[in-house]
């Protein structure tokens, strides 16, 4: 029997590694002979790293970036086992967690720190960049990592723009003849999960602005320099991001990564089902044991365990959800491919006994699942 | 496919006709056309008569009898559908609850009233009488219950003996000539679970007496007055109840109703099985759903899931557990029939609101359950 073990990270409480190893140690006490794989997932957000550093046994990478305001900060990105691939997310250099309530205005804030992210990950020869763009302070349509690759922005008076959307108003000459050759070799796969145009009403300033700090005033700003910023890219390079899906994810860095030679969005989840080969581990499966930490309405459009459901189903394998908690209008999911979803809070404790007692609930929840799937299949 | 579906009540929350009526629904939204057999179970504790009442189709019987301290209040006890069987529970009657706090007293509480129960079920005619002996608020070995039946006890100037424990010390003549006669013809059968004798320092009043208001000198009183009527009975009855297991049950009541003819003690989820033809039942089932409102490791001595597993796997049936709340040691179950327990919380949120979703969760729970089910069997 093959046992496959597919979860995401439970948020504030484990890694998805952690999670995939108290799954197995549950599934063991009952099974100790199957065959067990361990694929510690992710979506292209928070701890999409992590997952993939443990999944490929690969490294993470210390690196000092520019933060969202100028500053200098400790980031990091991961190279795969095999040195081949990094993984970035955004949000290590250009998070909104990075800036104090208080200073944060993405009239000011800029994506560099993210291209020195991609700048250092080219120095170890990777051929391959996946990037997730979530949980950005930015609102500066990718230029600022643009810039920390090569690129030139200048203005009328042919002097370098400056950091933050604010600038891109002035946006006259763009000059892409000096971006790092390497990246005409390597693919950058961009974890998207949002469909958002640019500019506009749905576009990256009216709707991700103001939890970034925007107010109406900026909002109206930023999204008319944006489109003026499209406009020039249209007209010197024949670009068309305006209106592209996807463009407007992060601040529009959606968008400012279309002018790289080599650059996909795809949903996220589906960037790290690939990256992992999970449909090569999934064909002899005899189940799937995926989870969240929270898993609810919104789950069905495209998380995790998902897009583990959805490619497990293509090989008919069942599938089931272990969560830490279930929420309203979770039965969604059951029209994704999701069989049984199983919650692992076993009494009402505080938030933080909770959180602390997951791994103890995960191994015992699976433990069950494992206990009656022996009953279930005699 | 036949579902036996025999659950404890979730105390404080729902009954055991709701719990399974809850589970039912669940796994109709699977298995619409299987066979569904609810059986509310029950261990003799709270809960108990209307468990019985509900899964025999009977009905409750309204009666005024004498509190514990001596006023008169409103009780019930359940009738049988077939009319043959009266469910009592002495709480009803004679119930610590019944009994303000700071009028806890057991030198003077009676179980007068749980004998009035007992006469009143008799003018119905029952053949049968299961009696639940959880809860009192009594120290009178059943001395109270025995004098509402016709039993006479008298001191050493022929007088009859008051209420309460303390006066025990002043047995001196038992006379059960006027014993109601319809007690020759009923059989008894007391759900015990405890294996207390009536005296001594596992007896009635040093173990249950203090949580019913005894001081350490109460206790000692009342030890002493049970040892002495237990003497007078062997004496003049020839029944030895000190040391019997069991007899130190609700304050002596296990003790006192071995005066009557036919008495039998035993355990409560045993009584409430036979009583309900569990055996029968489980025969031709597929699988055995069981739960109660909070399992842990004391779950394993005699509480009713443990109960409903060993009878179930006397036929080799699959059990599963749904259960309001899994605390420490749980794993017990596992060795006593419970092939998996599945707790019902989804999130963490207050008591009242997790108690009043205890019905919706109930039937996420099941449906999952059933979900899994169907893809394990394939």
């Amino acid at each position: 029997m093959k046992i496959l073990i597919a979860p995401d990270s439970f948020k504030e409480s484990l890694t998805a590694l952690e999670v995939a190893e108290a799954i197995e140690i549950g599934f063991r006490k009952i099974f100790p002979y199957a065959q067990y794989c361990k694929i510690p997932m992710a979506d292209g957000g928070e701890g999409t790293v992590q997952s993939l550093v443990d999944a490929t046994q690969g490294k993470l990478i210390q690196c000092t970036v520019t933060a969202p305001l100028g500053n200098k900060i400790d980031a990091f990105w991961g190279l795969s086992g095999d040195g081949e691939t990094a993984f970035i997310e955004m949000a290590a250099a250009s998070g909104l967690h990075l800036v104090p309530m208080e200073a944060r205005n993405p009239l000011k804030t800029t994506s560099f720190g993210t291209g020195e992210l991609i700048l250092n990950a080219l120095k170890y020869g990777v051929k391959k960049i996946i990037l997730g763009i979530g949980g950005s302070a930015t609102n500066d349509a990718g230029v600022g990592m643009l810039q920390a690759l090569g690129a030139r922005f200048l203005n009328a008076e042919n002097q370098s723009l400056g950091d933050g959307g604010e600038q891109l108003i002035h946006t006259a000459h763009i000059d892409l003849s000096q971006l790092d050759s390497r990246l005409a070799q390597v693919q950058i796969e961009v974890a998207c999960d949002v469909n958002n145009p640019l500019c506009g009403e749905t576009g990256a300033s009216a709707v991700f602005g103001p939890q970034k700090g925007a107010t109406v005033q900026m909002v109206q700003q930023l999204d008319k320099a944006l489109l003026h910023f499209a406009q020039q890219v249209q007209q010197q390079l024949g670009i068309a991001i305006a209106h592209q899906a996807g463009a407007g994810a992060a601040g529009g860095m959606g968008g400012g990564l279309l002018l790289l030679p080599k650059v996909r969005l795809k949903k996220g989840v589906n960037i790290v089902l690939e990256t992992l080969n999970f449909s090569d581990q999934v064909q002899d499966a005899d189940v799937v044991i995926t989870g969240e930490g929270r898993m609810d309405g919104q789950s069905a459009y495209g998380k995790t365990p998902i897009g583990v459901a959805k490619t497990a189903k293509q090989f008919g394998k069942p599938v089931i959800a272990i969560v830490g908690c279930l929420r309203e209008d979770y039965e969604v999911v059951y029209e994704q491919g999701i069989d049984a979803v199983f919650p692992i809070i076993r009494q009402l404790d505080s938030l933080e006994n909770t959180l602390r007692s997951g791994k103890e609930n995960l191994i015992s929840t699976a433990q069950n699942i494992a206990r009656f799937y022996q009953v279930a299949m005699k």
